[in-house]
């Protein structure tokens, strides 16, 4: 390998946990200890790296974590990042420390902060999808998402099993403010009625449409999985407008809420974290900047960050057509 | 053995479902089929009962149902059966099919409804325990209240990865409308800095202190258990009573809600659903009634009905102070 | 749509057993009650249609089956298939009940005898990918691929709590006869100091090199995981020799064995599987044959069965060397 | 609380790790601190208790454990402490750091040494039952044995996956060398055809008469749990002495392992370990030596620690019969 683009990194952690932060931050730190860079850790995101809340990290820094949810380094939302001075003093710091990249693993808002701190003071910055919502450009999946998906299933298994034991209608909230992927995917998995998602304009009385034929096939009891950023109604309103058409039903409400985000990590996301933290680092050493790792069908590939932050991964139409197949 | 005291028996689960007992169906089934005892599963509870909704059951009929949460004789509560009517014509279609015993799944209202029944028809009965919530005198633990502690602490350990990762604060919201046991032992288990139950008189004000002694000794993110019943406040008035005394945390709240009562049962819940519906048959084939069948350090005993209902479970002390104690 | 090319379809399971079998069955035959197409399951794979063991197949056949592991087609391995005479045999009973198109779930040698079949006799058949092993060419995973990988994942995890607690070297190994892609995979999620697969060629002088280096950087006990098809040697060999050389070390081994083909399927395997069976069925529709459905990069995709059986997914080079840069 | 009879103690972990280790460790740590009594760590059992290998611990030492398992003070098994030099050696080390009073969280071995050590030198000591095996007197359950039973039965319920789709018949080997508790409850809670346990003196006519029943039942598929130390046979003999009568079975093994001793610590273990750790410490203080602390119907007891390895938690008859009956 040619000389590296970089000498000495740090690595942060930003904006909502993720399982598979852990395992991401022990990518890149191992990694860059194997190709002799030195790398700091950066505590609570954004705000560390205002403050200068570094900590230098070797290989046992990171032991014992690749199983662990959560962030080691904390995560947090800055919004001093977001002004100028900011910037600067974080900048500063960089510079004091001999930093020349910066691993950034969250979501949109982290990779919007990295973005601006490059094009600033022109450090090099590379992004690491870490977000529970898989609404990121440029990678298959994000890291957190498929343990997400696992845990509002199991959820959604459990709620199934007294939903049919007494004949109820659960109205199952999951998370997801923009995206429907959680929903769509646990959804389809859990043999909901309905799902509905932000990304589709859903009616009240297509949904009255399905509970009428679920009553035909003699089906007793139906979950229908709503994304947190649904725009037809809450959880508690559709409840409510349900309860209003269909009186005898028993309707009961589940909001799944801040678990989905915690637990060990799958192996899917273990894996992932892996590759792109290793990914991050071979790119800044590289002379990538200004872009996110990502996998796609297995292979490794940076994307512009300012198209990761743009685009966004498509909600694909078969999955809504095939999960109203499935659950009749 | 003796002659049986019964010849033809039916099982019934009632009130709100819970993990196991399908297991003791299963049971009540086998062991029925085992001693030469006819056997025969009411669908729904009490109403089943009301409207002859029996259904004739061998061996094979509970075939892989060990493991599976909820009811498959599906359970409900009948308005119903509390009128002398509802009563009437159960004990008519028991005698119609020659049923002289009946095993009961349930909780308090279950059991009130048994004891209720024998009274008036003199048709035996025997309960069997199934209710997550503990709240039953006569047996160490309730069928099911052990899969349901898991299930809570499992969330709340996935809980405890972001409110860490995020310096959080959450009140999270257990099952318990009348009992505290899922609270307090779920919240021992993921220590929690304080627990909230309906058995004990809290103050706001002792919570509060325990806030602060957690930020003398730098728990930077804590978590606080929440009986469904506690009568101080809700999880809701709790977080924001505590927003206005701490207006620097950042709080959050989780309702666990259903997914407590679901899921496939634990091992100590598949083994105490086994014996208990094994000596609910064999009890009332030795001729016992008005009875509960329920397990005390390992030993099988019979607790008179009437007792079952009117005493309760009490929170052990110990664990309130051990719980205080292990929580620094 | 225009005219289906099928009216009247069979399917079955086929080899060994992965989880999400039963959620591709579900897919199938609720796709084509969807699509007024006919469907038929057949028992216990190609002997199943030999011996014209067919069961007609509507939307309540395949509920509540989504979650569960297993087939509950059931599966098993026919030699008679392999003859001339079974195929004519299984043609005949195709003809008299008019089915003309069949879909095969299962791996290698399900779609070689699909594809032989489909030579001899023009049924249309098409393949659906379901073997825990992954080794099958024109799908990123195979359907009970993610659920193996975290069952592997969660035992490994637990034997590390062991041999940590001891300062122990496990050797444990993990299924895959001809493929390394469950080793490989979790044993990187694991962080194995190890991973022995048959597709690279390792040297017991290697594994000691690594022994040795980790005993440098302090590391006190270690996983090595070996793939079921190591050519090097299996476990209990390893252990033997490992231990000649160092007999200081406590060592053990594990063999996970067949849990790892049973237990619940994931979220992304009842996706996978829903969507490949949705797509198995509107393939034969549209008049594929001889082609198996597969996911890429989460688009649908139809591959030439030839090429499925011939061609193998690769494993990544770059995962082996981040297994080795991480597990330090 | 009058006076403590105890002013500074050391805990340590030995023998087998059992989940739910940590849990007492962070309990006896806690309340020592509590009670403003100081505790040392000592690590890798009586090992560290030779070697001086003490280490200080407060509130902060054992944070984020109680869901861990393992034991973070590590285990061993000390030839040298079964020599007076050895337990010598270890005294002098108590001496000199003015240790009045040990926690030892083990087994019968465990005990074993603490009852020789309190015997020669006065030290004060209490065994706090930590062992999978259950095989300890003067408590209802040990820590680690909930946790095992559950992870046994996961197990095997995904093994009855495979066992069923494709009509086989598995061996599986459960822990247990002397004890048949974890084989009996995880056989009973899998309902295994048959569970062959060193308590009970097996025959293999018996096993081959119920091979044949199931066969007339129509069972296609079986699972018989064998522990450890059965004395008929391992499953490896089992295996081929069944393949002999029953040629056409489709026989496996599988052997579960040391996976059984690790994984996070079910509700009830780490409840169980979190009573008594405080139960140890506090019976120090009040001036028992020699006991060791138990649960019985929740209920903490001492128990003499010669009456605790002398005697034996026996195998309930009951739950043999309810298995054999139940198995149909």
């Amino acid at each position: 390998m040619k000389e590296s683009a970089v000498k000495k990194i740090a690595v942060l952690t930003s904006g909502g946990d993720a399982p598979g932060m852990n395992a991401a931050l022990r990518a890149v730190v191992r990694t860059a200890n194997y190709y002799d860079i030195e790398c700091y850790g950066v505590r609570e995101g954004y705000n560390g790296l205002i403050n200068g809340d570094f900590l230098k990290m070797g290989p046992r820094s990171v032991k014992n974590i690749i199983n662990q949810g959560g962030t080691i380094l904390k995560s947090a939302r800055s919004m001093e990042f977001k002004t100028k001075e900011g910037r600067q003093k974080a900048y500063d710091h960089c510079v004091r420390l001999g930093i020349d990249g910066l691993v950034c693993i969250g979501g949109d808002g982290t990779f919007t902060g990295a973005k601006i701190f490059n094009e600033e003071f022109g450090i090099r910055v590379i992004g690491v999808p870490g977000t529970i919502d898989n609404d990121i450009f440029g990678t298959d999946n994000t890291i957190g998402y498929d343990t997400a998906l696992n845990t509002a299933m199991d959820a959604i298994d459990k709620i199934r099993d007294t939903a049919t034991s007494h004949n109820r209608v659960f109205f199952v909230e999951v998370m997801g403010r923009d995206a429907g992927f959680i929903a769509l995917n646990s959804g389809l998995a859990t043999g909901a009625l309905d799902i509905l998602i932000p990304e589709r304009k859903d009616s009240i009385d297509e949904l009255f449409t399905n509970f009428r034929n679920a009553e035909k096939t003699g089906k007793a009891s139906s979950i229908v999985v709503v994304a947190e950023g649904e725009k037809l109604a809450n959880v508690y309103e559709l409840a409510e407008k349900t309860k209003k058409d269909f009186p005898d039903y028993d309707i009961r409400v589940a909001i799944l809420g801040h678990m989905q985000r915690g637990g060990s990590p799958s192996c899917a996301d273990r894996v992932l974290a892996s590759r792109l933290g290793y990914g991050a680092v071979t790119g800044l050493m590289e002379g990538k900047t200004n872009v996110m790792a990502g996998m796609r069908s297995n292979d490794l590939v940076y994307t512009p960050i300012e198209e990761a932050i743009k685009k966004h991964n498509e909600i694909n139409k078969d999955l809504l057509l095939i999960s109203k197949i499935l659950a009749i």
